[in-house]
């Protein structure tokens, strides 16, 4: 027993080696560090070639810093190349860079970033990894390349301050969403994928070979936020709406992440709308609070919104739309792109509001299990938010009668013979409910005024690329 | 333009109806309403008849309170139904009451729910939904149903307390995950569902027809989240991953929930087994604050965790397993099931742990992208947190140099001609780097001792089931 005791002893082993470089510091922490000898470890932004010194910025995940190089730097490296050549430093390498930090002169401080005040001066650089010549310039305050070749190239051009900006804003537009939800009694629930019937929408839905059968790729969580409102009442997701979205135009892509809620026992229709307004408010505090570096880099400011935001119904908007530009849409079943643009205008004009609801879509445009006005049920209890000319989130209340349900389901050609769960909630008690959809997207898209959605998605897909271009290969 | 103003004035409207009963109270806070009148709104969870009175448990988001009905009860109903018949109450019926707020007679207390010190006697009862018959009775502590029955009846048994309480838990999970990470200044990112190339995985990957291309969807988020540390140092995501898993067992699914994290300049491998062990130490104490009554609904308290969590190499662990169970896998290229299982019951005899990574798995059973241990590249520096006797989490370092990552992928035969994206990022700077994956069922099924991950799945898809049987249909 004792010797098997001594085996297993010795066959436990912790934490036990480190590199051998002193332990690294962030950009931003040096500038309380001033005189001292730091390493700081990064990416080589830029470098300046100014005769016998050299200035690199090199970036962290903190921020930027000047550092200068002179012919006093050692080198060192994990490829144990004897000497180490200033001239070979490029940007992007990964470099560890030891030296001391110090105040620049007065004359070179530069007020626009952080580190503005200070410099290092390199003692030793360790280059852990060799970047190849950039097929363009990143050091510019802007990338300017075609849409394409930003995508062509997404996994370097997501590197520059500007592109990676527009992810840490949906970033805290995702994490806004579902803070403001979570201290209203929210439950966040994970909805699948896979579903087993194209129940919602018809052709834009992908179709998957799932063993031997078939199976489809979920077009929202509609179904399912509606069955646990049944059990937690309040309910969100965060979530993958994949559509086989068949044209191709600067609003829409194959796979968005939505921010959905559901929720029950609504007292009106327009609690839903209110609860929307709130937590896109919401999403705006956090920006201007966290990003304000991120919306200067775009030049903008957080959307202006009303006290309280304009709710008007569709046919109401239509005749606005009619008297200011005599484009007469009077009788159209929905908004073009155009009006959607144009109400936004009036909007704004008339109530200091870049968002308004448009409300009462026409019963025949909206979905099987949107809940009819009962003053005209020609017309539903449903609404759009349009942010700065683009519709940024949908929503309406729900029928919540099992009969009323399956009828209007009937009606449309609808099948809900694999719906089982979905008919399954009707059946068993369910509330007065609906909620809505975000497109986190088109938020982000529209706070930055991105022209392309594109853009807003780390790596976009639509009929012609998903990270590569589809017809080229 | 004065007449266009009052017409444009009177198309925007504002929140103008309300239901006409009082506004409702959350059952929990009827505690501090005693005496007086007050609306819930629920779902009836049981029903028991004491001759001219029937005591009703109902049922919100926040908690559970006893409703007593008497002969004086009155009634009122959407469907403007003028009587209400006591008897035609049933479970999961949804319910508006109002009524008085009662202390409990001292004998009649129940200690076991927040509200077992008071009651309310209803005066008024109005049912917003009725419920069918209940297939199968949903009143008592536990919900003894077989596995297929649970799953048939989803939408209905995820109202059970017991089941219920499961999906707070993950959500707990989830939530602590992304907390833990954030203030290590990890950025949170949306890693795509549909990729272009089955790069990763081989067989188990599910295929969608594309328009008129092919593509798969994706087993992993690896590539983004690698592509990422390139641009914003540490990353993670809430991922579907999706693997067309052609066994069934208490342990796979088609689509599960991962917590991804990756992160750039580790000083050694050890710090990726640190980070996840913070990370789960970090869950561990939420769920213990806040999941305290879900953990108590299944007896059980959070596994235990020695100070340091024993790292095991998988040789060493063979030869403990041989030592103590004669049972000899000392040559098998991975640990079984039943090793897993061994080697976390040494664990706790040993040292007092539930769980325990075990480390340098062989290089031929780990993906192409592992890093070799220097000291022996047959093995990788890689690793698996075991919990409970289950894997919860694999992960390791990861090869940084393309050159080394481009031989590796074509000495295993794999074909990264789609993967262009992958590639860049290596090509331009990649410092040294790694992660993991923690299945979040897996660690949601480990800490309620529930015998098969389907039931930590809201809605688990297999290869027999996507909501519904699929043989059925």
């Amino acid at each position: 027993m004792s010797t098997s005791l001594i085996v297993i002893l010795s066959t436990v082993y912790f934490n036990c080696y480190y590199a051998e470089r002193m332990p690294r510091t962030l950009i931003l922490d040096c500038n309380d560090k001033i005189g001292e000898e730091v390493t700081i470890c990064g990416w080589v932004y830029t470098r300046r070639d100014h005769g016998k010194i050299l200035f690199l910025d090199v970036l962290d995940r903190s921020g930027l810093i000047q550092v200068v190089v002179s012919q006093q730097t050692k080198s060192t490296s994990k490829e144990s190349k004897p000497t180490f050549e200033v001239g070979s430093l490029h940007p992007q390498d990964v470099v560890c860079i030891t030296g001391k930090v110090n105040k620049r002169p007065e004359n070179l401080v530069n007020k626009n970033i952080p580190t503005g005040e200070i410099e290092i001066a390199a003692e030793n650089i360790e280059v852990l990894s060799k970047a190849e010549e950039l097929p363009f310039d990143m050091g510019g305050k802007d990338l300017d390349l075609q849409l394409p070749t930003l995508l062509d190239w997404r996994a370097l051009t997501l590197r520059h301050p500007k592109v990676k900006a527009i992810f840490k804003v949906q970033e805290v537009v995702i994490d806004a969403f579902r803070e403001s939800l979570k201290k209203k009694d929210f439950t966040e629930f994970q909805s699948p994928v896979i579903i087993p019937q194209a129940a919602e929408g018809g052709a834009e839905v992908f179709e998957i070979k799932y063993f031997d059968h078939k199976a489809y790729l979920a077009q929202s969580p509609q179904f399912y936020k509606q069955i646990l409102v049944g059990v937690y009442e309040r309910v969100f997701t965060v979530n993958k709406t994949l559509r086989a979205e068949p044209s191709v135009t600067t609003r829409h892509l194959t796979e968005v992440t939505t921010l959905d809620a559901e929720f029950g026992f609504i007292e009106s229709w327009q609690d839903l709308m209110d609860e929307a307004e709130h937590v896109i408010k919401y999403i705006f505090d956090r920006l201007e609070k966290e990003c304000a570096n991120e919306l200067k880099l775009y030049g903008v400011t957080i959307p202006k919104v009303a006290n309280k935001i304009p709710r008007v119904k569709m046919r109401d908007a239509q005749k606005i739309i009619f008297k200011r530009t005599e484009v007469d849409h009077r009788n159209e079943p929905d908004l073009s792109p155009d009006d959607e643009k144009e109400i936004c205008r009036w909007a704004m004009e008339e109530h200091e509001s870049e968002l308004i609801f448009v409300t009462h879509y026409p019963t025949q445009k909206r979905p099987f299990y949107t809940f009819p006005d009962p003053e005209d049920p020609e017309y539903t209890l449903s609404f759009d938010l349009i942010g700065k000319g683009v519709e940024w989130l949908t929503g309406g209340q729900r029928i919540n009668d099992l009969n009323h349900l399956s009828e209007n389901a009937k009606k449309r050609g609808i099948d809900l013979e694999k719906s089982e769960l979905y008919l399954q909630a009707f059946k068993y008690g369910m509330p007065p409910e609906g909620g809505w959809s975000f497109g986190s997207e088109r938020i982000t898209q529209g706070v930055l005024g991105l022209s392309n959605i594109r853009e807003a998605s780390l790596f976009p897909r639509d009929m012609e690329r998903v990270d590569i271009r589809l017809s080229q290969k």
